[in-house]
C-alpha cells in the first residue's frame, strides 16, 4: 500500500502525473458536494498543501462519500488534470473513492480556526491541522539539519546519558530517578533513605546536561557533538520553560571562543538555509499567518556577519539607555532578555556574540581570562528573541580548574573524571549549547513552547 | 585553531597534501626517541589510523619532545612526505613540536592491549583506544546512516516524550520519575503516596517505547520515526541489557505488514552499506580483531533477498531438530535465540522474517488476523544474532482492538487517545522497533552492550 504516490511527489513533480492515473491514501479536511457531484479536501501529511478530488454521482459509493465526516481515511484514483482557472493548479477526478476509515461528526477539528489552548488538549490529534503539521514538520527537518551540518564535518554523535548520578554543573533543580516502593520508602539505621536497595545503588537523576560527558569524547575524537533530552524540574509556569527539552551540544579540541563563535555561526546560518530550501511552503505559512516578519528576520540573519562585543563594552552601550529597561543594567549583572534584544535589535540590528563575561555569573568551568574577572564565554543574540546559544572555552589547566571548584564548593571526587582530561594530553577546546525547542520556536516564530513540541511536560501536566 | 588540517583530511586526500606544510593536533599514541631524532605516533580521533612525525635534536624543545609521555597533546608542524618503504604511506617530518598539554607516566593508557573489562573502568578515556575508538564513531556513523535513510523517504523525526503517565504496552518494569523529598514523601489520609504533591501531580516513569505516542503522528503525516532513548529497569545482568538504550521506531499510514517488512529490509541494507562506505578503516579492524567473519556475514544480508516464513510453517521447520534444542519448540512457545539463529543461519541462510506469531505472545495492539489465532507480527532474524528488528501491523479496527484491550485486562480510559485513531479516519498502519545498541552490536560484532554505549547503565552501575 505504501506504493500510493505522495501529495509531496505529485506537486514536487507534477509535469510527470498530470494527465496520468494517480492514486493516493489521506484524509479528508473538508468536504462540499451536490446532487450530482463533489469535492473533497484530501491531505495526506506529507506535504503541506492539501489536493482536491472531484467526485460525481457516477460512483456506486456516491452516496456514501457525500455523507463522509471530516477526518474521515479515504483512497483515491483518478486522473490528475490541471485548473489554470482555479486557486490549485490541479486536482484529482476520481475514479473510485475508497473509504479507508470513516470519521464522526463529533470529530474535534473542524474546518475552522482553532486556538492553540484548545489544540494543546488535543497532542494525539493537533498535528492534523495546518499549523501543528507545519510546526512539527520544520521540527524535524531541522533535526535532521543539524546532525547533517555536524556530520558533513565529521564531527561525532555522541549519546550522553539521561540517567546520571552526578549533578553535572549543578544546574537547576532535578528529577529523581528510582525504583524503590514510594510507599514504603527502604530506610537505613539513622533513619535516611537507603539508596543501596536502589536500582543503581545510589541517588540518580535525570540530565541537565551532556557537556562534561561531551568532552571526555572531544578528548578523544576531537570534534564531537550531543543531540539529546535534558530535564529541568522547575516549578515556572511560562511559555519559554518545560520540564524535558532536548538540546545541542557540539564540542571542540584544538578550539578556542574564537573557533567556537565561528562554529555556532555558521550552524545557525546552515539550518535557515536547510529550512527555507526544504519547508518553503510552511515557512510562507509561518511568515503569513503567525509571525510577520519571521522571513525577513531569518533572511538577514543568513546573510549577516554577526557582530562581536564584550560584555563590558555591552554594558557600556546599554547603560546610556538604562531610562528604557525595566531592569537597569551596570556591570556584573546579568543580562535580561529586554537588554539582550536591545543590543541585537536596536544597536547591532543584527545577530551579535556578547563575550567575555563576569565569572560569577557564569559556570565553573569556562576559561579564565587573564584579568582575574572575566571567563572566555560567549552567547549568541538574534534578532526577536535575544540569546539563543550560550558556549565557552573551557578552563584546561589543572590548576586553576580545581582552585575555582574549591572556591564554588564543589567536591573533587565527583568531577574526578573531568579533572583527568586537564591532566592527560589538554588541550584548549571550547562548545556550547543549543536549547533545539528555542531554535524551532525562532525559526517558526511560534511564542510558545507547548507548541513546538510533540507531547510537551510542564508542572501538572504529563499527558499521553 | 580548528583551522589545524585533520589526520582525515590529510589521509582522504593526501595528493593535496604531499610534499607541502602541515599543521596538526592530536594525542601521541606512543613515543620512541634516539639521541638526535625520534618518533611520535599522532591520533587526533578524526581518523581511525594514527600519523607518524619525525622529530630531531635541531628543534629548541628537543629534549621536552623526549620527554613526552603518553597521552600528550601536541600542534605538530612540518612536510608530509612520502613512506614509500614503511608501514604506514607517509609521515611529517616536523619543523615544529608544539607541546598543547602534557600527560603523566601513570597515563592508564599505556601502548599495549587491555582488556575491555579495564576499559570499562575508564569510559572518561576508553574512547582513545583503537578498539573504542572505532565503536563509537561507527554508532554516529549508523545514527547518522537511519536519520538520513528516513529523512530522504520524507519520514518525519518525532521526538517522542522520556518521562511518561502511561506504561505504554505495560512491557517491563520501569523507572519512576519524582521530585518529592523521598526521606519523607508525602501521603494522603488513606496513608498512600500524595502525587498531587508531585512535580507532574501523578505517578510517573520513564518511557519503555514511544510508538503509541507516534502512531498519533503516523497518522497525521503518513510516515513517521522516532529515534530517542528507552528505559527498563530489569533486573538482569546480561551482555545484552542496559537500562537506558535508543530505539528508532518507524510508523508507516496506508501500510500493511508487507509493506512494514519491505521497509525494514531496506532500512538494514541501506544502514549496512553506509557503514562499510564511511567507515571502511573501522570495520577492517573490527572483522580482523573482533569478529572474524563480520564482513562477510554484513557484505551476505547487504545482498540477499531476506526469507519470510510464518511462524507455524517455522514451528514445523525447527519441531525436526528439536534435539539439537535447549527449550523444545511447539506451537505456542515464543522463539528462543537458539530457534531464531537456527532459522536463519542453518535453515534459509540468510537473514528470514517470521511472521503472524500467536496473539497470546504478542502485544495487544497487534492486528488479529482472520484465523482467530495469531497476529499480523514480524521479527527479522539475522545471522549471528537473532532477532534484531520486532513490528507489526496495528489494529485498525474500534471495537477489535478494544475487545482485545478488555480480554488482557486494560483500562480503556488510559488509552481513549489511542482508541480515538481508529474513530477518527482509521488507515492500515504497521511500524516496527530497532534496539539501536543492538544494532551497533551487529554492525561492529562486539559482544557486550556495554562497549557499545558510551556512558552504559546497568544494575548497580550508574558512574559519569
Amino acid at each position: 500500500m505504501q506504493k500510493l504516490t505522495t501529495i509531496r511527489e505529485i506537486f514536487r513533480n507534477r509535469d510527470n502525473y498530470l494527465g496520468q492515473t494517480v492514486e493516493i491514501g489521506g484524509w479528508v479536511r473538508n468536504i462540499r458536494d451536490s446532487k450530482t457531484f463533489g469535492f473533497l479536501v484530501v491531505n495526506d501529511g506529507t506535504y503541506f498543501e492539501p489536493l482536491q478530488v472531484v467526485f460525481h454521482d457516477a460512483m456506486a459509493n456516491f452516496s456514501d462519500i457525500c455523507h463522509l465526516n471530516v477526518g474521515a481515511a479515504v483512497i483515491v484514483k483518478g486522473q490528475l488534470v490541471a485548473t489554470p482557472k482555479a486557486k490549485q493548479p490541479f486536482e484529482i477526478q476520481a475514479e473510485t473513492v475508497e473509504i479507508e476509515g470513516a470519521s464522526t461528526p463529533d470529530y474535534p477539528l473542524q474546518p475552522k480556526r482553532h486556538t492553540f489552548e484548545y489544540l494543546r488538549t488535543l497532542t494525539h490529534l493537533r498535528a492534523r491541522t495546518n499549523t501543528f503539521e507545519a510546526v512539527f514538520r520544520v521540527r524535524s527537518l531541522i533535526a535532521y539539519a543539524i546532525h547533517q551540518f555536524f556530520q558533513e564535518r565529521d564531527f561525532v554523535y555522541v549519546h550522553t546519558p539521561l540517567i546520571t548520578g552526578s549533578d553535572c554543573e549543578g544546574a537547576g533543580e532535578m528529577f529523581q530517578v528510582t525504583t524503590m516502593d514510594l510507599n514504603n520508602v527502604p530506610k537505613n539505621e539513622e533513619g535516611k533513605v537507603d539508596f543501596s536497595e536502589d536500582f543503581f545503588g545510589k541517588p540518580t537523576n535525570l540530565t541537565v546536561s551532556g557537556q562534561l560527558n561531551g568532552e571526555t569524547f572531544a578528548m578523544a575524537f576531537r570534534n564531537i557533538y550531543t543531540f539529546g533530552p535534558t530535564f529541568r524540574a522547575e516549578n515556572s509556569n511560562t511559555t519559554r520553560h518545560a520540564a524535558e527539552f532536548w538540546m545541542i551540544e557540539p564540542e571542540i579540541a584544538f578550539a578556542d571562543l574564537q573557533d567556537d563563535m565561528e562554529l555556532a555561526e555558521s550552524m545557525m546560518k546552515y539550518v535557515i538555509g536547510y529550512v527555507l530550501e526544504h519547508a518553503p511552503e510552511e515557512m510562507k505559512f509561518f511568515n503569513q499567518f503567525v509571525d510577520k516578519g519571521l522571513l525577513e528576520r531569518l533572511e538577514h540573519v543568513r546573510t549577516s556577519d554577526f557582530g562581536r562585543v564584550t560584555y563590558t563594552e555591552a554594558i557600556e552601550l546599554l547603560e546610556k539607555h538604562n531610562d528604557e529597561f525595566d531592569y537597569k543594567v551596570s556591570w556584573g549583572c546579568d543580562l535580561q532578555t529586554e537588554h539582550e534584544r536591545y543590543l541585537t535589535e536596536k544597536i547591532f540590528k543584527r545577530p551579535v556574540f556578547v563575550t567575555d563575561y563576569p565569572k560569577d555569573i557564569k559556570a565553573f568551568y569556562m576559561k579564565q581570562n587573564p584579568d582575574g574577572k572575566t571567563v572566555a564565554a560567549m552567547d549568541m543574540l538574534v534578532p526577536g528573541i535575544g540569546e539563543i546559544i550560550g558556549g565557552s572555552e573551557r578552563e584546561n589547566d589543572y590548576d586553576k580548574l580545581l582552585t575555582r571548584m574549591k572556591e564554588l564548593g564543589l567536591k573533587e571526587e565527583d568531577y574526578s573524571f573531568y579533572l583527568d582530561l586537564r591532566k592527560y594530553g589538554s588541550t584548549r577546546h571550547a562548545g556550547f549549547g543549543l536549547g533545539f525547542e528555542r531554535c524551532v520556536m525562532y525559526l517558526t516564530g511560534m511564542g510558545n513552547i507547548r507548541d513546538v513540541i510533540p507531547f510537551p511536560r510542564t508542572v501538572n501536566n504529563c499527558e499521553l
